[in-house]
């Protein structure tokens, strides 16, 4: 496991992430498991959404997760707890000023983080110090451009938009998806290997229709609601059209189309 | 092969398709074999582009390729003829009324017509006659719309959006691919699979830098420019940055993004 990963992808694992995957957790996470005893470290861990399968997938490796947030960290504490997991230790910190000795982890993990930070290719470069020189980074983002569906809908576009307008005022980047080569090369990482992770959903497969289109990304846009309203980024009638599309396309002929990215790199 | 051909894809196969394919051919192509002796029809063969990978890739099928025009026929046999191939014939026909027996064909193949078809689903219903009961339809078509980059450019999308509103205009579609399934579905075919074949693009895949990016995509989308302009779609200035931001995506830190759509469906 340890080869291929380092390597990039085991093929036989990624198939199942394209055609076959049924939950978003198989897409992106499936093929990344790290060798026992390894130290990894996930820089971002919020109320740890990702630890649970990270730390289940590399049982027999030596997890660190972080976060800027002592509230989320007990709440991913918690989490991680309730699920029986003993391979992770949390620590509270900032991303780009960590106190871990240089060169102190084989692998480093990001996830949905790059995304909220104004300065993304410095935060890469602050982890990078911390990566063993043969070590790797995983990133993973998505990609809110990378939207598409049928039927087709210019409001469900705008409603999509808000968030992306929203994230952008926060100082985030709801479409760097697409940029995870250039960011990673930026931060001088090697051996960068980008390998996109579409979500197809059509009513074949209902699993991704209620778990991806309708609970997640749907969901997701219409929590903007309210702030979008009152950044009058949008006016109420388009956005909610909007989100009425959303739901359109998971009816029987519907399609909704979006895709992860997912980068391994080295450290050199 | 047959029998992995229709249950869908060969997983094994599948993988060099989405992180491995250095070449279009690979990417649509690779995983369509059919066995020996079966009767396939190519709907639409044109100047013979597919035929040659169709035939090579079932050396022992016996192919039927059909084309509305004579100099297009005409063109695919001098091609096919050069390049040694002898399980190819050709007929001169239209699609929607073509004069094969019912019930004729083990297996129809169809790349890149239904985008150029005002009638997509009578085309396909059609087709559905001149299938056997058991028998298998594959669809290949690509997606405007699908198409994004780093770095980003709304004069590159306005530039594309000219492709897409002249196709329109002559009564075609070309952000058909998402809409393979409710096509498939609205012309009563059964177990329909659409697997997605995006093209990622990034500096480390020179192949495709060059055979998709810059030779493919751009330069369709460059060949519009007179018919744009002509039709006062976009002026010379926004087109033709657009095209400079297409080419700046293929260099050093830049992306591009395409995807196109493969489905396999059953008569019955």
């Amino acid at each position: 496991m340890s080869k291929d990963y380092v390597h990039g992808y085991d093929p036989k694992e990624n198939i199942r992430l394209q055609d076959q995957a049924s939950t978003l957790v198989e897409l992106l996470h499936s093929d990344t498991s790290y060798p026992a005893g390894s130290k990894v470290l996930e820089a971002g861990c919020g109320v740890g959404a990702q630890t649970i399968t990270l730390a289940q997938n590399s049982p027999e490796a030596l997890i660190t997760s972080v976060d800027i947030s002592k509230d989320s960290i007990a709440e991913a504490k918690k989490k991680v707890g309730a699920a029986g997991i003993t391979n992770v230790k949390f620590e509270q910190g900032d991303i780009f000023n960590l106190s871990f000795e240089p060169h102190s982890f084989d692998h480093i993990f990001v996830c949905f983080i790059l995304e909220h930070l104004a300065r993304p290719i410095e935060a890469l470069r602050a982890l990078k110090k911390l990566l063993k020189v043969d070590g790797t980074i995983t990133v993973i983002e998505g990609d809110h451009g990378s939207a598409y569906f049928y039927p087709d809908s210019k409001e469900a576009h705008k409603a999509i938009q808000c968030q992306v307008e929203l994230q952008k005022r926060a100082g985030g980047n709801a479409m760097i998806g697409r940029e995870l080569y250039p960011l990673l090369r930026a931060a001088e990482y090697k051996s960068i290997q980008v390998s996109p992770r579409m979500v197809y959903v059509d009513f074949t497969k209902p699993e991704l229709v209620k778990g991806f289109t309708k609970k997640t990304f749907t969901a997701m846009i219409e929590g903007v609601r309210e702030s979008a309203l009152d950044a009058k980024i949008i006016d109420q009638a388009t956005f909610d059209k909007g989100i009425r599309d959303l739901y359109r396309t998971t009816e029987l002929d519907g399609v909704f189309c979006y895709t992860f990215f997912k980068a391994v790199a080295r450290n050199s």
